[in-house]
């Protein structure tokens, strides 16, 4: 069992403070019991700062990832965090995933399906790709906001053998996106028997306003812990796959996918 | 716009009074102005009756379909209901899809994923298809029951230009079967964009008690009607697919999916 933490960020915090911010997440989480913190998409620049994006985005193992690797040693905790990535010509929106462990080892997720107009003046989609990281006993997948609206990444991770899905999110507020927040995640953990843990941006920037609603769901569509729509927030559940044998067994949804060929 | 019903059916009603039972809710439901009614999976049997189903199937142009086709005719409305199948040989949880403007010409689904021991015990899969109806002006496609848990089999459908999903269904009443009524029927809807009716069984027959909650779901995630847990009931909702442009326009999933190579 694995006790992980989400950090929903107020999309009001400066850029320059929100490092800081999720360090101070990461050691509060930890003195918690967490031993991963996710934090939203682009948690480190903020999501709505538009072309400046564009300038502020560092490579994989650039400073970001030296801090938050730093913070992870020093606070003996994990992290997922997004970050806008400067990956040699093209922008992609990422996401840190280093390791206590190996906190000088940073791996990365880049978002394969950008959403709409505003993403794709900036950044460039990566397609889909199954990242699954070994984390605190976890096979921890990734994937960033509209990526987990498609149950086909969902299910590719879990026929990896993903056990729990850390999404950083910046889902802009407006009713079908309410919908997302409420029923589409924890769709999305029944349907392929994984914990999902959705972690959102709040609040206000100069671009967009975030429907907060952050939420960790598990195997059996139970949301173990959520957030509200408004403010910084800092959620906990204890993740334990072993113990939803009986839903797995009940709903076998990835054997008789295979069953049909489907996956 | 073309008006639908779904008729939620009792499990206590007997056998032989089903098919007229049916006929009944066709001309209710005419009267009440809906154009296709949507009944439960093996409507025209009874679910729960074990290998009673083997002997009493019967093939897709039967007494069930000359029935229900001379049904359609009277009272001037389409009609899919569920009955067990005998294929030669085989049997198959399949659907009956009369139009009223073809009455003798049934076309049939059959089940692609059978769920669980009971269902195996009885039946033969029939492996993912894609069958779509054109009825009432609006492309109908089948699936019943467990099959639409899968979100592949919802795509699949969607990306040949389903505008509406029906289900017929017999969800056995217990934890995740509430989950999947009141949440995967909505999901589903929403990630596709498309409609769903799903019809479902409710109270006991001497095999199950079944879950009720049958629903019509929009595709902006609405749900446009509900039945309760138990009982006959009688729901309608006016499946509009151009009402929901705004829908398909914030939520492109078909064209992302294809966009990213998923589908």
């Amino acid at each position: 069992m694995t006790r992980i933490a989400i950090f929903q960020m107020s999309a009001a915090i400066d850029a320059e403070a929100r490092p800081r911010r999720i360090i101070d997440a990461m050691k509060e989480a930890a003195a918690g019991g967490a031993r991963l913190l996710i934090a939203p998409e682009l948690a480190l620049s903020g999501y709505g700062r538009g072309e400046v994006l564009t300038r502020v985005c560092e490579q994989a193992d650039g400073a970001w990832a030296q801090t938050l690797g730093a913070a992870a040693a020093e606070h003996d905790i994990s992290v997922i965090a997004g970050f806008p990535e400067d990956a040699g010509g093209v922008c992609h929106i990422s996401a840190l995933i280093i390791d206590r462990a190996a906190p000088h080892a940073p791996q990365i997720y880049r978002k394969g399906c950008l959403y709409g107009a505003y993403e794709r003046s900036l950044f460039t989609a990566a397609g889909p790709s199954t990242v699954i990281v070994r984390l605190e006993g976890l096979n921890v997948g990734c994937l960033i906001c509209y990526d987990v609206e498609f149950p086909e990444n969902v299910r590719r991770l879990a026929v990896a053998c993903a056990d729990l899905i850390a999404v950083p999110t910046a889902l802009p507020k407006d009713t079908p996106s309410e919908f997302i927040a409420r029923h589409t995640i924890r769709a999305r953990a029944f349907e392929s028997q994984v914990f999902i843990a959705y972690a959102d941006n709040a609040d206000s920037d100069e671009g967009f306003t975030y429907q907060g609603l952050s939420s960790i769901a598990a195997p059996d569509g139970a949301v173990l812990a959520a957030a509200g729509e408004t403010g910084d927030a800092l959620i906990y559940a204890d993740v334990d796959p072993a113990a939803y044998a009986a839903s797995r067994d009940a709903n076998p949804y990835l054997e008789d996918a295979a069953r049909q060929g489907l996956v």
